[in-house]
């Protein structure tokens, strides 16, 4: 925890690759995986999933519809993994279809990353992304603790969208922080380069994540996925789930 | 090699930590350090130094300054290191002085990535600063290979000065290259946002280099490391020494 007369610290963590360079221990750690791990949970725990379990593999997604009664979600190169019922676009989970139910979802390299994040004794972990962003930024600078903004970037390679959204939170948070932290000011700039048009951004520098979606028709996706406050839920990790903050205190889960 | 009718790729690799993710086999792979090895290597080379020889360690140099005639040379902690001579600061390599004399130059982030490189099967290793930025996006058009910009960073951490050169250099050559790469992206932004006034973008981000060397009362080694073609040669990698290319092709070294 920061002194009672200093500011808390924050930090961007660019790549899975580069989180060990931080000290986690204490912190609130942001798991930002915004194609479209994170715009999902957000999503379904908007439209009243019970809460979301991250697993990092079809294998454990499976093992886990078969032990209790939920949707099990992933996609392999654009498709439903086989095995699995359900893809990883928000736009399938409704409220009409979600609310009520527990969603499991496979997100390799969020899934990862959350896990790295627990292993360095974080204190609190939760998923941002641009369908929640509001919420994001005011829990952050409740907290008073020291943060780290942790993109989940795709197989360890820096991406354009997570990138962004850390310099989105940066932008409206920092005057709570004391930043030193040359990723965060680079993550800051393309935001405000980028934000009249992110999506536009996005297809101008050819980022991965945008040709790898455009080339399975997705377009629709990466537009809802950069809208911000879609989704406003802030979806907290506990016990391997991820549920709504709200639920949390409500019901003491 | 690219094939004949397409253009050769451009990968930019913010961090040490993230170079395994790039192929670099039978690429030009560029080392940039902007503060303050790679700044100073040109220097030492434009001003007449024979050669320069990258060590990992304080002990190393020492050791060649034992075995051969040259200036030994690093820093630790803004000081020159215990028993070498002469510190990381290009204005220390002016012609009267380094003209004709071998440089030992210790430089921690540098050094591994370089030998990284060279593990990887890198065809040719230059390095680059914006002391010759130009002479080095020459270079990379003439040659018409696979590029990586690997950045030395800081410990592993991403690095403003580092990432702005990378970004100056794609702004320069990117029509001549195929770049699928969000890094490359994200390096140009930052270098069109601080292009008119480089030093202020580092100042205004508290730039990680910017405090420490300021700190030491080196504003003015930042101004020079941020000057465009201040020294205009291109250090080229060869068994262990960075010569001037020109000299390598003149004497066939």
């Amino acid at each position: 925890m920061a002194l009672s007369n200093s500011k808390p610290s924050l930090h961007t963590s660019l790549s899975p690759a580069l989180l060990q360079l931080y000290d986690a221990n204490n912190c609130v750690v942001v798991i930002i995986d915004v194609l479209r791990a994170t715009s999902t949970i957000a999503t379904a725990l908007y439209n009243g999933a019970k809460y979301v379990i991250p697993v990092d593999s079809v294998a454990k997604c499976i093992e886990l519809g078969k032990q209790i009664n939920c949707v099990t979600a992933g996609e392999r190169d654009g498709k439903i993994a086989e095995g699995l019922s359900y893809g990883n676009s928000p736009f399938e989970y409704s409220r009409a279809f979600i609310e009520g139910k527990i969603l499991v979802l496979t997100t390799t390299n969020g899934t990862k990353l959350l896990h790295m994040a627990l292993d360095k004794g974080a204190k609190h972990i939760i998923t941002g992304s641009f369908a929640n962003l509001s919420v994001v930024c005011d829990y952050l600078v409740a907290q008073k603790q020291n943060v780290i903004l942790a993109c989940a970037a795709w197989k360890d390679r820096v991406n354009i969208e997570d990138t962004l959204f850390a310099g989105a939170v940066i932008h409206r948070i920092k005057d709570h922080f004391t930043i030193n932290c040359d990723s965060s000011g680079i993550a800051e700039t393309i935001y405000l380069d980028a934000k009249k048009d992110l999506y536009g951004y996005m297809k101008k520098h050819n980022a991965s994540h945008y040709l790898r979606l455009t080339g399975y028709g997705l377009e629709k996706d990466i537009r809802y996925c950069l809208t911000e406050d879609a989704a406003d839920v802030l979806p907290l990790y506990e016990d391997g789930k991820l549920f709504r903050l709200h639920d949390i205190h409500k019901n003491n889960v």
